[in-house]
């Protein structure tokens, strides 16, 4: 089989759950990285060819090309034969993809308040839209605590996730001190972030 | 087994791909809807006690409480006996989730759109952010014109998001006129939106 291409950025929280997935699968060699920083009020045409949606990550494979984030990862996991990341069926399966969801959502929440800040001019900023979206941050946490027992035994897709969101939020929510309050869930974090496929995807200062 | 619990809004299509699926595979009689409005900047204290994310829908059941539509799709999928809507493997699952997702990040695009207009006084509201969502809906829009010649034989849950996406487009953007340059589209859609599933769902005016 030829090469995949992943239409890449290394700041990209999704993207850094495709190359986590990858890494944990060893499938990172079968993976040609296309670098492309998009915006989506400046969006770059390579990525728009890939993905009508304009964002990163696409993988191109088999003559498809897939996105989003989940769709890719479950691609992937396919593709190897080791440990599952996403388990086969029943309340596994489906607990292992809420928590995908659970993730994906607080970084959804996360790039609308990075885009509030930084693709709008002052006067243009909604004060009640950032706290909204500070809140679902702020309840995502929350649950997460709660499962951070649970996040026991080989990685799910879910715990991934988990770690994909955090680190994001130690990348561009630094000031807003995500352990305080969440002690188990940093605990987690903690062990987790010293796996190498997260190590080796810390995103650049 | 007790009956499924479902936050619920009629207006909201996320939820209407639940609803279709439910119809599709003969669960909805299964389902009790809990009606839950919800807006991003005033979220229902209902929702959030189910979805941290403060969103629609979300799914109780087996003492599990699921979210977002994808996973309770693919959830009620794996509860009944007839022709399923996640192709099990291979090319025709990942064509299947890919579209899945194109379907819903052209609503992703549109609610964002929705939000700009309806959640913000007019000062706050930025023409750039505008203007961009809706290039991505129009890209959208020109992928799925290249695909409906693909979209035969029993529905997918790509099928199912296609078909939810543009009925959102006529519920709430009826002026982009998006059949005039999509006629592949809309001869598809046309008859797509004859099932009983679809009728049954259609939005209030």
């Amino acid at each position: 089989m030829a090469n995949m291409k992943l239409m890449y950025s290394p700041t990209s929280p999704y993207v850094r759950k495709v190359m986590v997935v990858a890494l944990e699968t060893g499938l990172d060699k079968k993976i040609d990285k296309l670098p492309a920083a998009t915006t989506p009020v400046a969006p770059n045409p390579q990525v728009v060819a890939r993905n009508p949606l304009a964002k990163v990550p696409s993988l191109q494979a088999e003559g498809m090309t897939l996105y989003d984030s989940p769709v890719i990862c479950e691609y992937l996991d396919t593709k190897h034969r080791g440990k599952k990341l996403f388990p086969a069926k029943g309340k596994a399966r489906f607990n292992a993809l809420r928590q995908q969801a659970l993730g994906d959502g607080l970084l959804d929440a996360a790039l609308l308040v990075r885009y509030e800040l930084t693709l709008r001019d002052e006067p243009m900023r909604s004060q009640a839209w950032h706290d909204a979206q500070m809140l679902k941050i702020g309840n995502a946490l929350d649950q997460m605590e709660k499962e951070a027992g649970t996040l026991r035994g080989a990685p799910t897709i879910g715990h991934v996730t988990f770690g994909c969101a955090l680190g994001y939020l130690d990348f561009r929510f630094a000031d807003m001190g995500w352990r305080k309050k969440h002690k188990k869930l940093a605990a987690w974090y903690e062990k987790f972030a010293q796996r190498p496929s997260m190590k080796a995807t810390v995103p650049p200062t």
